[in-house]
């Protein structure tokens, strides 16, 4: 078994409201950043886990993503699978 | 002025407490996925804006991850910024 470190990113579907990232985006015009045209907010996960391979590594992550990660119904995500030599 | 897309990573510095990540690992443990050594949760931020350049695109994101998308004393934040043809 080796260890892998996944990266994983999770966005609201572009036709979600996104309530958090239009505060962000207010918040940002007010300090003085009008040139901003719009805000997204969402998820950054890090995931260290053991698997065989890449491979097996990158359904398993999927499969999180399914299940807990993302809101499948809202949410989008992508992932990138990394080695992790030393663990 | 071109429009760009930054994308902003924002992470909870190696040392702080993450019990929001802590919660996922357990909750995929307890889901099947006993190979989930940990898990850290972060943020992951769309920004659209205009500049006159890439490099002036990246200075100003830059400040505004100081002054608002990250908390420097427990975070810490990298970025992309992409053009955007067509805003």
């Amino acid at each position: 078994m080796a260890a892998y470190l996944a990266r994983v990113y999770v966005s609201l579907k572009p036709t979600v409201n996104d309530p958090q990232g239009n505060t962000i985006a207010d918040g940002l015009r007010s300090l003085g950043f009008g040139e901003v045209g719009g805000v997204r907010a969402g998820k950054y996960i890090e995931v260290r886990l053991t698997a065989a391979s890449a491979e097996e590594a990158r359904g398993r992550i999927d499969a999180m993503c399914d299940k807990l990660l993302a809101n499948p119904i809202i949410e989008t995500y992508r992932f990138e699978v990394e080695d992790q030599p030393g663990g």
